[in-house]
């Protein structure tokens, strides 16, 4: 495994790969790896003959009032865990060498970048593609693995990936659970011992919602959902039935559709997703 | 030479060139091609071993009360010329091969787009930083050839190119004139004949405020210069003086100054720029 920090030395490192014909996975991370992005590398080692794994906190995604700052970042752990799971290249850039001074350009997926996360968190979304087109364009891998906890994200690269025409397959992967269902994620380490009791109602809920709606209707489950999130102490962004595709809010059941939902915990923000 | 109207052929037709080891050039126009196309597709064969010509009017840079309907469409004749010129390759996609449903991503290059032509002509810019980050990631060339005549255009291809990382060496080509200075464009054609008399005062001009800087300083020339086009019946967009790269006004010339100017005749919008 090799830990590099620069685009110029990735080059090099990936030259060679690509001029042996090997298939090249990313592996796209913010770093503070747990079990969840462990089974991203480990799905990139099962279908790729040579994996990238990117950590990198972009500023460009955080709001001014968001975690940035606080983010937790464990880069010695992470390459430990990254390469014990099978990523040949760990590539963890500085912000200039991501961001060259001048740098002005965005990428926006559209509309669905300002709907459900995007309206709570605006221009989160188009720091997202813009990122995720900058790591796809300097590593030009065949493979790129994203984590289907992150629903809305998955759908902004595949709709940037589409659009722009980058040459990438997206392999997405199910979101990993702790025993009583709470999806793994890196900000669960914020969680309060009581908070994180209370976390795995998020996803019992979304179940609970998903039964709901066969039969009492969209909008009852929901509201019934919410409620009961509220009762349990969460503050709820949304809870949303969309089409799997374009995240569009759905009045009724169809084939692919999903369920999402964000809500707060104290100063904790969990988000999750079911197919339905 | 191949004309090829859809993404799915020009793949077929581009991997044999790439596993072939040929350099490829990727020449992005509008059509209604002239000498000064010619001198761009020229540049690319001698650079390249391959060159793809793409002729595409492009909707998305086209404002609502702009010329997108009236735009000068002779495909048969583009084809026969660029041919002549040495082109390989012609891809002359339709609007639906280059925007299935669904399309919403965007490319926005930032400040750069919204100074100078980008004040007048709101999106123009990022719809073309948009289907050129396509045009070159479908043709995943290793040139492309870009106009000076079209300065601000270069600037913020320059621009996203760097900054989204898209591996590709931008070559400028000098502009063409007419033997009476008027730089070649396709938006020529639209000037009456007392139109066209009066259009090469405008490189006129540019070369008045080029040397008039230099004795009565920066805003003085300027002011002259507009004044003069003014005077000619020219309706003045904006004559500035600027960094070559970012494209920043300047109070006083510095070395890379460009300036810069657009102007209507008529109902015929015409754009030039000289090295200062």
């Amino acid at each position: 495994m090799t830990l590099i920090h620069d685009f110029e030395t990735l080059q090099k490192a990936l030259a060679k790969q690509a001029g042996d014909g090997k298939t090249i996975a990313l592996v796209p991370t913010m770093g503070a790896l747990h079990a969840g992005h462990g089974s991203l590398i480990s799905k990139a080692q099962e279908i790729a003959d040579f994996v990238v794994v990117s950590i990198f906190v972009n500023p460009a995604q955080f709001g001014k009032n968001e975690d940035f700052s606080s983010y937790p970042r464990t880069l010695e752990a992470d390459v430990k865990f990254a390469s014990a799971q099978g990523a040949d290249v760990i590539y963890a850039p500085d912000a200039d060498d991501v961001y060259p001074e001048g740098f002005s350009t965005s990428v926006s997926a559209g509309k669905i970048s300002t709907i459900l996360c995007g309206k709570f968190r605006p221009g989160h979304f188009d720091g997202v593609a813009t990122i995720v087109t900058k790591l796809l364009l300097r590593t030009m891998p065949h493979i790129a693995i994203f984590g289907i906890k992150d629903y809305q994200q998955l759908c902004v690269i595949e709709r940037v990936t589409q659009d722009l025409d980058i040459p990438v397959e997206i392999v997405p992967v199910a979101t990993m659970r702790e025993d009583d269902g709470l999806a793994l994620s890196s900000r669960n380490a914020y969680l309060s011992a009581s908070e994180r009791e209370t976390a795995p109602f998020l996803y019992e809920t979304l179940n609970n919602v998903a039964r709901e709606i066969k039969y009492s209707g969209v909008s009852e489950a929901l509201a019934k959902g919410t409620a009961d999130l509220t009762a349990k102490g969460f503050k709820v962004d949304y809870l949303e039935l969309c089409d799997a595709t374009t995240l569009e809010p759905l009045q009724k059941p169809q084939e692919d559709a999903r369920l999402l939902a964000a809500a707060w915990l104290g100063k904790t923000r969990l988000i999750d997703n079911i197919a339905i």
